[in-house]
């Protein structure tokens, strides 16, 4: 299969923070925000595979800053790399203030999708091929993250995540 | 401060798949999932802690089994650890069918939330006493997960991650 | 068909009271916790009777207790009693204070559910056997509440509602 | 304070049944409807306090007829019956035919409503003036299901329940 | 087909403005109105043509009052003009102040839905006989539009709009 | 105050069709798309302005095509012209086939926002000054349009739509 760019399945969904999305302290809930970056990678994934894409995990979510009602935010997410039949994609979350206009980062996430066919079995997808540095230096930690998450499953031995184990024994 | 128990943050959530909350497969959207999860970790941590809760991460999820519409899902959640001011949360997920009644683990998640004051600024929460066998293993494990993401983060040295380092070089 | 126990279909749904779901006077809509007591009602019905099971009518809901936005509410529900092809569902709302933890009564509900196939058409049930002694009271009363029914109805005469006729002839 | 008649409070809500409302057998759930309704009755009750209005409880509902998706629903809300401080709600709810334009009747409901002030303290109701003959049958209906609930909540003696009692000493 | 009058598609749909609804100023969010507009066309243009109906245009909305949150608001919608396949459907949008229950006008909006057969396409309605005084201008100013709508799309020379020609050149 | 280009004011909000904002027919409802055009617009015209805004107006919208179910849809909003206070917003909207990831154009719409401050009260906004082609012809075409909507509402006499009445007399 022709191989994609991470530009290529780039999507961005913009949108406001709704009344009903907010927590006691008036701010976006985080399983709100979890909820609209889950649309936004399953779009990214799909422009990648151009199949029927499905979560398959949710690797890490980290919220940095609250969100406050009324907050522009832009979810950016592309596919960061692709393995087999599933891809990691990774997002960004921007916030930007409603006077000054000036975007601050909120959050990152990283989501792993596979790819299936109108069964539900899993199915092939492209290959990624980063362009910029920040797209390279996350297509080489998404191995690390592959491992990481195979051995925390149980389904890689530490010693075989050579990539990790290189993380611990060097430094 | 009296330290709590997993038993007594233990959050029940048991609901239907609307039609609303599917995907073009006519299964829980991996979105709708997370925000509920999300919201009954936020119980659990208001639980041990009577304090505001705000997310701070979702440090793994993984969608191992599809949730058809019409399912009945039971999201369960109680503390696993707590820290200074946070409180790592696990959640299991159960389906059950609607014929033999018969229960299914889905998924398993783990959240971390924050205790904040009325200003949104961290305070301190309970310490947490596991009592089963379950809840021993996830409460160690938890600090493991912890120095993980420390690690990742940038915010600790893999050499002072003496939980993850055993993992590695023992094997 | 063997007769089932209320605990086997004991149904506990906690969750928060959301922004999208107050009134002006910021406490949960009538109509909210209404639409939340059916969907709980509808899978103790489902776990009784391992069919569809559809809403025939709500018998008596009082709202004795506000429930304030970002309260904890836990609806339980469970099986009261069975006829035919029909279940009585009793439920008991609580909220939870959000400092001290304590728990309060907010509402009793009691809805009736018939179970049909995937035609429609109302399907037998397995009987109830009540086995604490709230849970035999329950039983008792539902036999009065159907006859009620059935005579507000026009269905029954009130001279063959023996249950209630004594309500009101030996007091 | 001047009577009102139950014209002056009719509510007409006519909406469609989305796709998000609906069961598994494709039609309008139960607990929906009932949030439609509470809302619709809680207008009517405003209409004839000129007061915000709370439910206090919902006597009885009884579900007739499947409402399937795609119907349009009407459900028309008036005050039968005002007390001190709550008013009896009476709603009739209509489907119509999608080709014929035929309406049909599917549900009637009873609510209950207090009129409060911006301190949630009952406040007192116009009386209400019954004008056509349906209206002033359900007039004098509310007042014995008035009675029948203080009987049932234990807060009237059955004997002093005079409407109620006729009903059974004399069949 | 037999005309119908305007009377006879006449909808009304009388609904709170809810939390989840609002705008940072606290009044309703015009897209939401827009869709409860949308929703009460589509059942007005049904009542005409007891056909399924899709909306092809918004023609003109003008927001001219804000509608509070816990506003009563009732829309009400009637076909002003039957083309061939399509309906022009006139809205008028009222807002009920709480405490005198003095009803304003807040928006007019006019929406022209086409009558579709099950595979989506187009089919004929009955036409429009209108009987009141104000839907005969309704009903005059709907050509206009129409010419307009086609002038603008490029569809119909301006020379043959004489309707709107008349306006332009006699003035 | 400084102009700002269009650009500026772009904003992208590509989200999926959830099953709940569906008709009978499986589509995108007129409804939900009018409601998401309406955030998308407000957003760039906040960009514009730097200021609350609010919704004035919606010109014309024409439904095209319909957007079927799961689409992937993408609404491109920027401003197309600034008056004193208000500022109209052209929107496009593209849906994207699934499996060839072809983009095609499903709308267009025209919305008019005004800003205002912290009391409702409309404030003045920058000029806009457009670069591209597309840019310049709609910036061109929105002082007709809004002649017109002046002459429709009676505020401008037709003799004095200078831009209108040469569309008309000179063709």
């Amino acid at each position: 299969m022709t191989p994609k760019t991470p530009s290529e399945s780039r999507t961005v969904m913009t949108d406001l923070v709704l009344p009903s999305e907010t927590n006691p302290l008036n701010n976006l809930f985080g399983g709100e925000l979890l909820a609209r970056m889950d649309r936004a990678a399953s779009i990214s994934a799909r422009r990648h595979s151009r199949r029927i894409t499905v979560t398959a995990s949710v690797n890490h979510v980290a919220f940095n800053s609250a969100v406050p009602l009324g907050s522009v935010v832009t979810v950016e997410a592309s596919v960061s790399r692709a393995f087999n039949t599933s891809m990691e994609i990774f997002l960004d979350v921007w916030i930007e203030d409603r006077f000054t206009g000036e975007r601050t980062k909120a959050n990152e996430a990283i989501y792993t999708f596979v790819a299936v066919d109108d069964t539900g079995k899993p199915t092939e997808v492209p290959p990624l091929e980063p362009e910029t540095e920040l797209e390279k230096q996350r297509f080489a930690a998404a191995l690390r993250r592959k491992q990481l998450s195979l051995v925390l499953a149980g389904k890689m031995k530490p010693a075989d995540a050579t990539e990790l184990k290189a993380l611990f024994t060097t430094s």
